[in-house]
């Protein structure tokens, strides 16, 4: 008999097979048990009864305990009740382990439990629907940049120098060296797509916060794209059109753990590019209409980012920040203006930044004022200066955060659930 | 005027194209000026001519320096002699970037400086060459086991405790609390593979070696595929198909790549699945008998990996080696066997061990006993131990390293060439 996965049950209608999986449910309605099994692939009802289900197996349902691994036989059916429109009635069913007291009962629990308990947690319908939608996400934004010839070139994670101070950085001893878990692949991007032209770089990016917020994580994963020969508006439009490419995918391939979660994704459906852009003055501007306040020069804060995306249907752009709010590595619109070639993508419904990007200073005079007026240490920047040197180009990129893009398409408001072990302030384990 | 990118070149013939690149070398002969232009995307000769190009452009070219950045305008035109079958009639040229002193010349220079010009050393064409493929293996085995059903579930970097001692990990203070940067995804992957079925973990590993040998790094990319209901053979079957589809994708796609690196490519096409398995013990024999020197029960170390698969054609396994050289997590072939169900998988021509795994201990008796005789502390294993607790089930897995597997395909010896910024004991620049 063939051993076939429930993603996969609709080629299988009226014939004999076998399901793995575990017991994530059941119920009993006079002589007939139906049980929840499901497989990692999805979750299907097994009918059992005394008519269909062989003697030994129907008498060992009664004892079998959630969580309860089992190997299981029969066949298949259309049944329109079904929210996969399938069902197994029931002929066999072997017994791998069951054991009592699985600690996740579908009654609620807290969440410092939960997470305790996060290597069992991802078993949950919830965190299972939104890690695989995670999953979706990381090979659709990937499969993306691919088909529009990037290229993967991984940046280091052991960094030598602290660029821009180390609060907020792990330190590691390397061998009796210092040195520092890496925040973002950027720099060592801006080296890559000059060899390659169209790069980008994904890995786990660190950042030592002390804050506990339902945005930050310790340990995050980060998908940065770098172009050579590139500005602004050709950066703006690659994030746009693979934020909307994802977004669809992700509908068409996850409907199912959309609707376990209860998105609401009529919104999604309205999604088009180009997305609505304003620069960052009229964003202020509309903060404080909000009801937020904040002043020209400074950055948005969690609640500006709240109210200002919660007033968009649809992802959006705010650009032109000024220099006082970005890093040193932007370029300015004119050279002697204040604003610079960056924008950051917001989620709407309130979820704000997913995505931060610009066009990089590429004139190594200009570059090195920024430095110095920083007073950031320029020996830390020789190699970073090189790229100036030798066949500098105008070039831009930027990052998307997968954690914060997940957050959103899952509509989850805590982002520790969009990764399967978080990562924060006291949180380690397991 | 249309920009266009050198890899696609062969849909322009005939046609005016736009390339945005850097003077790669040049030479001239008679009233002829012969340019290597490369984009990142490939390297394509531009020829100039008084007849051809605009006066003001052709009279700047002998002043032009190596890595220049240029926009070049000109008439594509197949040409049987080129590497690529094209060449570039150039109309004009315009200088973005033109500065005098490269440090990396065509001459040859020691390795250490290439290290240290690593962000520079990346444009030169071996360099290049290599993590192009790279980037194409990475991307053929993510699409490989997505394909097969196979859910990404990233494995946490920040791990909370030292399951196996802590002479190679590197620690991290976090917070205060002590952690280490994880060396494997694997008992991770064995939680996420109970709530998928099917998953794979990738990223960065961390091992804290103090040796310099030319097969390891610090920083290394390891892809960790585990299976729910699943034993050593289907592990085994999934690794060689893998390596089979990875290596055909690279020959197809990357022929040019390799050239570069004068790759003999004869034995990959002659590679087939399934691949020759040997056990232990016979591996052992063989190794001696190919004149290096081992005993039953040992590990094989770098010489004896190297002429045991200096004497293949093709990758090939090695099974079932003994409890001593595995580590905890092994399944023993039977009860009372020092045997485990255990493999790795060699690339051929001496490169040695691209891949290991095998199949989980899932009996949680037989597991604690394991970890008790090897006094590892139970207490860090109470999370992994409820995965055996609570629906248990055969599980397998493995670990590729991709350096290794770049290196085997690319012909490199030294592993430090196969990801863009090599981190090595006494080398975290840049």
């Amino acid at each position: 008999m063939k051993w076939v996965y429930i993603e996969d049950i609709s080629k299988y209608v009226g014939m004999e097979v076998e399901l793995r999986g575990w017991l994530h449910n059941k119920r009993s309605s006079g002589g007939i048990r139906f049980l929840l099994i499901r497989d990692g692939t999805g979750v299907i009802q097994g009918v059992a009864s005394k008519k269909d289900t062989e003697k030994e197996s129907f008498s060992l349902i009664d004892d079998l305990n959630q969580e309860a691994s089992i190997v299981v036989k029969g066949k298949v059916r259309e049944e329109k009740r079904s929210p996969i429109g399938f069902e197994l009635t029931i002929n066999s069913i072997q017994v791998i382990q069951n054991k009592e007291g699985y600690p996740i009962s579908p009654k609620s629990h807290g969440v410092d439990f939960l997470l305790q308990n996060r290597h069992l947690w991802v078993r949950s319908s919830k965190q299972w629907a939104i890690l695989r939608i995670r999953a979706e996400v990381i090979k659709a934004v990937e499969d993306y940049l691919w088909n529009k010839g990037f290229l993967r070139m991984d940046a280091p994670i052991f960094t030598p120098s602290a660029c821009e101070g180390t609060t907020t950085l792990f330190g590691v001893d390397y061998f009796g060296e210092s040195t520092y878990l890496s925040q973002s692949g950027q720099l060592y991007n801006e080296a890559t797509c000059m060899g390659f032209g169209r790069v980008y770089c994904f890995g786990p990016s660190f950042r030592a916060e002390k804050s506990k917020t339902r945005r930050h994580l310790t340990e995050f994963w980060q998908l940065e794209p770098e172009m050579a020969y590139a500005h602004l508006e050709d950066v703006m439009e690659l994030a746009e059109g693979m934020v909307g490419y994802t977004v669809n995918r992700v509908l068409k391939k996850r409907e199912s753990e959309l609707n376990t979660l209860e998105r609401d994704t009529k919104l999604f459906l309205s999604i088009k590019t180009p997305f609505p852009q304003i620069r960052y003055e009229e964003a202020v501007r509309r903060v404080n209409e909000l009801g937020e306040s904040m002043e020209l020069g400074e950055d948005f804060g969690a609640p500006q980012e709240t109210v200002l995306s919660g007033s968009f249907n649809t992802p959006f752009m705010i650009t032109h920040f000024p220099e006082s709010v970005k890093a040193f590595y932007m370029r300015k619109e004119s050279l002697n203006s204040d604003s610079t070639l960056s924008f950051d993508m917001l989620a709407p419904e309130g979820y704000g930044e997913i995505i931060g990007g610009g066009e990089r200073e590429f004139d190594r005079k200009e570059l090195e004022k920024n430095i110095k007026s920083r007073n950031l240490p320029m020996d830390a920047f020789k190699w970073y200066l090189d790229l100036r040197k030798f066949g500098s180009v105008p070039h831009a990129g930027f990052g998307l955060g997968i954690e914060r893009m997940v957050a959103w398409i899952c509509g989850i408001k805590h982002i520790r659930e969009t990764i399967p072990f978080p990562r924060m302030l006291g949180r380690v384990y397991p």
